[in-house]
């Protein structure tokens, strides 16, 4: 067999069973070779930031990783900023990146660049493949990077002359890794640290789960602790018959001020919380410096496992988990398009199980609250801060679960980065409804502006964030990728397409043109 | 002022009045700033790729910089592909990127990533500026870094807190660097040779401009050189009237056969001739290996003025310039629209000093041979090879040089890399025509894959790169962005519109159909 096919087989032998790809010249072998590894899906993509979004909504949802195909330094330079993300959000991803030939590497063609140097920065692991013997095990060692605990970008390089060369390398199995528990001494510290008042867990990293949350609510109901969750964590289960832990708010102010009684702090799988950005006036380290902070769970531990054995040395195995009331179901309005009600229809509408691709930026302040209140889903929210996320990880997220509905919550400004993912759903006919919130804004930076003091006048600043000009039609847009696509201009409209939506499966997209 | 402020007024002072932006949080007191320096213009883009692809034809079609704005590691990060692109052009460009604030940094928050690290994998300089009153130096440094001969891509780490900071520095004002005329002797061995047999002259770099071209015309009439040029030099002037050396072809094949003859090459602002991609049983290095190669004129040096000198050096001053016979003006077909039938609509309409964004890909072998009979004008050809060039170098082209008309020539695969430009061409209400070679396929791919051997057949392979499925619609994508769009499936359709085209002032896409 040629090394590409060797390649295909590792991953298949290894459960990599999907492939995000956008190839070139350089990796033609490699999608020659997918006709004889038919356990390989090659999901093409139009750009390669959609690939390695794509993975990071199925590493997330499946918690084993995806891989991605991409061609050379430039097709590894344009996934370079979800990879990010992926990295932050601790995803598995298996990057295969095509190189030159070794005998024409020497040489400075055109596409010629340091490929390593890209990988590293949002890798933990780069490895390039030697000759088309090692291609085996170079998978292999790439993958076991990949899922070493918590889960990691994972980047492995190989020359067009190793895909093309034949080899009879065995297929290296991995063993999988498991999350270690930690050492009881830190479930008996926090256990102390729980009874005293002003103690607080943040949750992060995997713990946002059902079984997490079960066990922190009746740990919150036993000692009073209180529960904290990061925003930005990879997965955040939520929904009715959930326990809610308080986020941690974006802005400095607002954090700070939840966080202002906090004594000791435990950390499940996360880090002592700072703000978002820098700015003149706050802190950036948000806890009160008289706070104490202590880990029950590394991120690379079993956050959750930890959570129920903390659970149990505090004796809260049989308490009730406290839940919020039950909200009184808000009627969509019939008036021009609101976030309030766009979030009365996601909470009336969404199905159980629906997961929630999250890049609302701005809109989420209003809409995420609500959704305590819809029937039980997972979302996957913003976790390295890079625009352009939403859409690929809802592709993703489908591809890795397909019988699930997915709901893409998608601001205009972050959706128009990587918009190309509508054609790989259509594509795919993968389940996934795309909701644009459409302010036509950079609502987000207007904020911002403010904050700096400068003006928002219609001047030349106004203008350098303003995308209302001319306005983005999505509809137009979803169509020319052959998507169906509708808009919706009240509340009434809004309910019935969402609606409707959730009745059928298939791609499509709905505008949703707010006007407040 | 601000050291916002002060940055912006360093890069007015040195000739830089077009910056390409997406801002962030971090970099909202420079946009703020822009308020007080209008002479410095912020273009707004929806991607990065956008402003650093912007940003390359801005400097091809200048010779001198534009600046991007760009938000922290991953914003930078979707802008590296098109600066590889830059990079390869060498076009000169002076990217600004927001950082964290430097009592922010330390702690790891979302956004936070190895800003530098980004930045090598493209740039010649980098540089991170150390504080407020330090702002002014390192814009200086940069621009300085950007302009040394022959053109550099260097950039500028700003972090936030540096930019809201007061400061009362002096702004700098740089020197403008020269390109060297090579010395004597170079010119004197390049007479010499250039008397032989098999002596061939390599244009490449900036140098395939029109009195380079008359001076290698000359000499050519007068020594009997043959005159080669790269396909892939950051300006290639073309048109009626001018010298045609021969281009090197893409696949190595056939540039084997057309450098077969070469004993003696000569550079100019170029190097030996390597072949695009490396393959299985062809050589990646083009020439002879007997053939002699040296250099006239490095690649920061003044190659047209070389060759001038070498003009005169060859008593070849008075020569007539061998032309191209003029050819036969075809009519537009009527029938299904060709690629011939689009090159025969170019030669008939091209307006005298058009520029031409060539990102044709497959389509150009077929139609860049036609446009040596189409009026004078520019074209800016792929130079690193990363897709998703075309349309934001057109759109920088057209900001450069206002009052020429802009003809975006895009393939469509590689057109949905970077679509999100033409919005911004709508926006700038910019003077360019945007034409989509829609051939629904990667057709260069589909030749690679047929070069590795493997079927084309529909299965898992063939299916890995099929861009038919669902079609692409440009009109409705152009429309989405408020662009006006229209399709031409005939010869005669498409020459209507883009005749129509070449009457207005303004943005206009044609989706050219083809059938063959």
């Amino acid at each position: 067999m040629t090394g590409a096919e060797c390649l295909l087989r590792t991953l298949a032998a290894n459960g990599i069973d999907t492939c995000f790809m956008n190839p070139g010249t350089s990796e033609m072998h490699f999608v020659a070779a997918l006709e004889r590894v038919p356990a390989v899906r090659g999901v093409l993509c139009l750009v390669e930031g959609v690939c390695s979004g794509a993975a990071d909504g199925y590493g997330r949802m499946r918690g084993t990783p995806a891989a991605t195909l991409l061609h050379l330094g430039p097709g590894l330079a344009n996934a370079l900023s979800n990879l990010h993300n992926a990295r932050k959000a601790r995803t598995p991803v298996v990057n295969i990146v095509g190189e030159h030939s070794t005998t024409h590497l020497r040489y400075d063609a055109p596409l010629t660049a340091d490929i390593e140097a890209f990988a590293r920065t949002v890798s933990s692991y780069v490895r390039v493949a030697k000759d088309a013997a090692d291609v085996a095990h170079a998978t292999a060692e790439t993958i076991q990077a990949a899922i070493a605990p918590p889960g990691h970008v994972s980047t492995l390089i190989v020359p067009a002359d190793l895909s093309w060369s034949d080899t009879n390398a065995r297929v290296p199995v991995i063993t999988a890794a498991k999350r270690a528990m930690p050492p009881a001494e830190r479930i008996e510290e926090a256990a102390r640290l729980a009874q005293l008042p002003g103690t607080a867990l943040l949750l992060g990293g995997t713990t946002i789960n059902e079984r997490a949350l079960a066990a922190a609510g009746r740990l919150a109901a036993r000692t009073g602790v209180r529960v904290l969750a990061d925003r930005n964590a990879q997965r955040i289960s939520s929904g009715r018959g959930r326990f809610q832990p308080v986020t941690v708010p974006y802005f400095p102010e607002p954090a700070l001020a939840v966080l202002a009684e906090v004594r000791n702090l435990i950390l499940v799988e996360t880090q002592a919380p700072v703000s978002f950005f820098g700015y003149p006036n706050t802190p950036s380290y948000l806890l009160p410096e008289s706070s104490t902070v202590s880990v029950l769970a590394e991120r690379s531990e079993d956050g959750t496992g930890a959570l129920e054995a903390l659970q149990d040395a505090c004796g809260a195995q049989k308490c009730a988990i406290p839940l919020s009331p039950p909200a009184a179901v808000a009627t969509p309005a019939a008036g021009p398009l609101t976030l309030d009600s766009v979030a009365a229809t996601l909470v009336l509408r969404l199905p159980e199980g629906a997961i929630l691709a999250d890049e609302m930026v701005s809109a989420g302040a209003v809409v995420v609250p609500h959704l305590v209140h819809a029937a039980p889903h997972d979302r996957l929210p913003v976790t390295g801060g890079s625009i352009g996320q939403g859409l690929p990880v809802a592709l993703g997220a489908a591809c890795a679960l397909p019988d699930r509905k997915v709901v893409a919550l998608e601001a205009d400004g972050s959706g128009m980065y990587t918009l190309q993912a509508l054609w790989t759903m259509v594509r795919e006919n993968l389940d996934v409804v795309t909701v644009i919130f459409a302010n036509r804004r950079y609502q987000i930076l207007e904020i911002e502006m403010r904050r700096t003091g400068a003006s928002l006048a219609r001047g030349a600043a106004y203008d350098a964030i303003d995308i209302s000009r001319p306005p983005l039609d999505w509809v137009q847009l979803a169509n020319g990728m052959g998507m169906p696509a509708s808009r919706a201009t009240t509340g009434a409209e809004f309910d019935a397409q969402f609606r409707a939506a959730m009745e059928e499966r298939g791609p499509r997209l709905i505008e949703a043109l707010l006007t407040a």
